[in-house]
């Protein structure tokens, strides 16, 4: 999915420019919140006519502030996924939840 | 950083339960700025005294919404990166930016 | 705060360009959400060195989406918050919260 | 459409908390962003099948950190919608907006 090289290439590009600076976690949460909007903003008016070039884009940009800020706090992207992916599991029992979009805390 | 196995656990998740009809890529964006809001909560009102556990399973949500929307519209994480950080080190010329957070526009 | 004026013009603007079409209830809520993150924009790197004026054009334009929302859904502002703040102060009782960030569920 | 009244007891919620210490510019773009995302949760997975009761609550709160902010900032709301409206009017000519959802810089 996402190279070793890819990665570097991210945290290359923010070395280069010295901008470790700037990349607080609290930062990085906010850059994420950020860009995930310039993605909404894709579908703002429309669920269905998006620019595609656009969502590829903006999407590119939430993922390299999470590679970011994986980087800075020292997390591996596969264990924080798991370890998540074992609580929802939990939470939204598939006999409960199949087909339904309700929460856990109303199913 | 996201082993296959990974990511066939997510998309398995979304399947199991029946969930594909409500992941359209509008719902999805919308999902990805409201993880992202719950892990910008962690830094609400400090920079520093952040719970890590909150975090990790905050920034897992954002990532597995990624994962979905990839998936949802055939993306290719790696590839769409390096087309936007090609992009962007066009943008941020590294004699021009260094050291300085000035958007591009503004540079 | 708001006069009726005000409110009647940012109201015409939409009439005018017949755009109440794509005011849907989820098209408002996608709009605040994304007007907020260009607010929040102007604190991105740093917690001080803001534009005053960016900050004033964008939290503008979160209260432009919320009075369209407001007459949207025919809702009185003053009740809401009113009803809110009701059970904000239940909520966080003087005695308990002063002086502590700490969110309601953890006092 | 908010009173002075509303608008004293929102303030003296703050007050009573000793809570101004939080209440940075910064901080409170972030909650105008996070209380906009519980929003926006309300039309997650469905357009049409909200909870109003959600909707007021949380449109509430984004007001009650929009009333913070100008507060904050020695804002007068009207002056600051005007000025902005004035904009929008500028950018968005009737003849050429009309019943289009497209943004300006595309027009």
């Amino acid at each position: 999915m996402i190279t070793k090289e890819t990665i570097r290439r991210v945290l290359q590009f923010t070395e280069d420019r010295d901008w470790d600076q700037f990349h607080s976690p609290a930062n990085l949460a906010k850059s994420i919140s950020i860009e995930a909007n310039e993605l909404l903003e894709c579908f703002q008016w429309s669920d269905d006519d998006y620019d595609i070039e656009d969502v590829k884009e903006e999407l590119a940009d939430v993922m390299v502030y999470c590679i970011d800020m994986l980087d800075k706090l020292s997390l591996d992207a596969d264990e924080i996924i798991n370890v998540k992916m074992a609580k929802n599991e939990a939470k939204y029992p598939i006999e409960k939840s199949k087909g339904k979009s309700t929460k856990y805390d109303k199913l």
